[in-house]
């Protein structure tokens, strides 16, 4: 596993080993490596339903190999009826995470394989099932390699890379997207300095990024959000690589709260600011950012900090998730194909013609 | 009091009540309205140690008064003996925090008084130390009002005012600095809205700003540092107003980490950009920001989050605790005396002619 070779002492964020499913727990980091065995399709649900396996693309092939592990205990059932309690427990899985777009699309894909394979027993169906799942598995790793073979060549010797949030390798099954340049540098033998920022209020650049990254023994600082702009300010930042969630049409894109604000601060700066952005999250439907829709979740994340009240009772919140920062403040995307410059519209639609109807 | 009209069911942050020193207990705000009876040398030591008591001049006047305190038990002594006792007091006391500015200030301040007033018994020199605890109270009071005056025409109605950190009325005995403006035209009837940011690592806009402004009746909302870029690029942004911990003589001022990012955040927008800078606070002996020091702080207040360990341990930590803000994104200095544009070198330097010698 390329994410095996990554992190020695670290287990891969998901694994296939002879039928049995084991996915890295995710809400027990960075304090203690568990390694979960899946056993059967109510664990699977939780095991999504609680985030122990989180991030787009991981999310996408827990839930194609959860399928499997869901319907192993079926597989004494004649084909049809195995294919009714296949498609059944697929509509329950995808309940984990009612808004987690790779869960449905991951599942969706899944069961096109049913109609497509012509397998004429219950044990082809199942075989079938299971190498779909692999492809989806390996498709992941490829799309994180091809990102990290175009965006390596942004940071050079010497350079320091700052990044928010976590598109990390634990939010996929390789090098993750934003940090699949890094790796990939690293991997190359060049030597340079990341610079993870905390990422209120879930705090996955503290917990798992900067973690993912000492694992992998690149030389990664933890800095506050707050602290972004005072150490691109000294100097220290040459480059900026962040994730995605969605990308419009004309390149305006949604990450991370806390994005734009790095954003605006590397365009004062002149430092580059790229975003890694798998074909997967190119929504061409959505012509600009104006059209994305911000998510605001509780207060409790604001006014509670480990559980424990902070802000005076009653004090009013704004929590959005999300924003959205306008293409303008973006240097390139850096895609499986290559790295897209401006005029985004024109270029993101040449490279992948597709995207359009896909997304 | 000022602040007790402001926040009825709140204390006031220092109060001297006939002969006893009465703190607001800021390490139990929010959650708990605790005020301390701080009856000896070693209760305001360590009331100033331990931030009950916070914020540079509530710092300066509790030191006043806890010097007073401090030599209540050594007013049976003869007058050379008790300005003995007195000196060898505030010594000690001037450890408590020992690069709060305010407080060698303050008691330098005490010390001179001692030195002019000419007492020529114990009992006279003890009220002439109260004097001047008293006249220092009432300058931090008429310094907060001087601000709230020269600011406040700056916040229309319906508009939105963005501020970071405390720089509130719990960080003087006045209307605060930042804040001034914000309780004068609320004082008026202005409708407006505040948005406090919550100011990691320490929370105190969470904790403390939000507080104030809501226990005074004010509309504040409390975001995220890292959300206010968002906040502002909705155009629910009118004015930024942040304090200052020092104003170099350009016009580049040191303040809470996040105030940079802010400010580039705020130009971007062109949203205009004050700073509430009381004149003891203007350091016309630094030429420029490059010449003030940043303190970092320890690594704890990152990778812990309320004694919790959230970061993988030997992750390696950049804690800056104050940034420097160039004198290029600030539209103008509110001081007591007034606003202060562009050149600041100049207009600083006019408005205040003795800043120069004074800091």
């Amino acid at each position: 596993m390329v994410a095996q070779s990554l992190f020695p002492a670290l287990a891969p964020t998901i694994e296939w080993r002879d039928g049995d499913l084991l996915l890295l727990d995710q809400t027990r980091l960075p304090h203690e490596i568990v390694v979960e065995h899946v056993a059967d399709a109510a664990a699977v649900w939780r095991a999504i339903h609680e985030l122990r396996v989180r991030g787009a693309p991981a999310i996408g092939v827990a839930a194609a190999y959860g399928l499997c592990v869901a319907v192993q205990d079926a597989r004494a059932l004649p084909l049809a009826q195995f294919r009714a309690e296949l498609e059944r427990r697929a509509r329950w899985l995808d309940t984990a995470r009612p808004t987690a777009v790779n869960l449905s699309w991951s599942l969706r894909r899944m069961l096109q394989r049913v109609l497509t394979c012509g397998a004429s027993d219950t044990a082809a169906l199942y075989d079938a099932l299971v190498d779909e799942a692999q492809q989806i598995h390996a498709e992941d790793q490829a799309l994180c390699e091809g990102i990290g073979r175009h965006g390596m060549p942004l940071i050079g010797q010497g350079s320091g890379v700052l990044t928010h949030c976590n598109a990390g390798a634990l939010a996929t099954t390789g090098l993750g997207t934003a940090t699949a340049p890094i790796y990939a540098a690293h991997r190359e033998g060049v030597t340079f300095k990341v610079f993870a920022d905390e990422t209120r209020p879930l705090l996955q650049g503290a917990r798992l990024t900067a973690f993912e990254l000492q694992q992998a023994g690149v030389d990664v600082t933890l800095i506050m959000d707050s602290a972004a702009a005072s150490i691109m300010s000294q100097g220290l930042v040459d480059l900026v690589i962040v994730g995605t969630d969605r990308v419009a049409a004309n390149g305006d894109f949604a990450n991370k709260i806390g994005t734009l604000g790095v954003a605006i601060a590397a365009k004062h700066y002149g430092i580059p600011f790229y975003v890694a952005c798998p074909s997967s999250t190119l929504d061409f439907r959505t012509p600009s950012g104006a059209q994305i829709e911000i998510e605001e979740r509780c207060d409790e994340e604001v006014t509670h900090i480990a559980g424990q009240r902070t802000a005076a009772p009653g004090i009013k919140v704004r929590n959005p998730a999300f924003d959205v920062t306008p293409q303008e403040l973006v240097t390139g995307f850096i895609t499986e194909r290559g790295i897209v410059r401006a005029p985004f519209e024109r270029s993101l639609g040449s490279l992948f013609p597709a995207a359009g109807n896909a997304a």
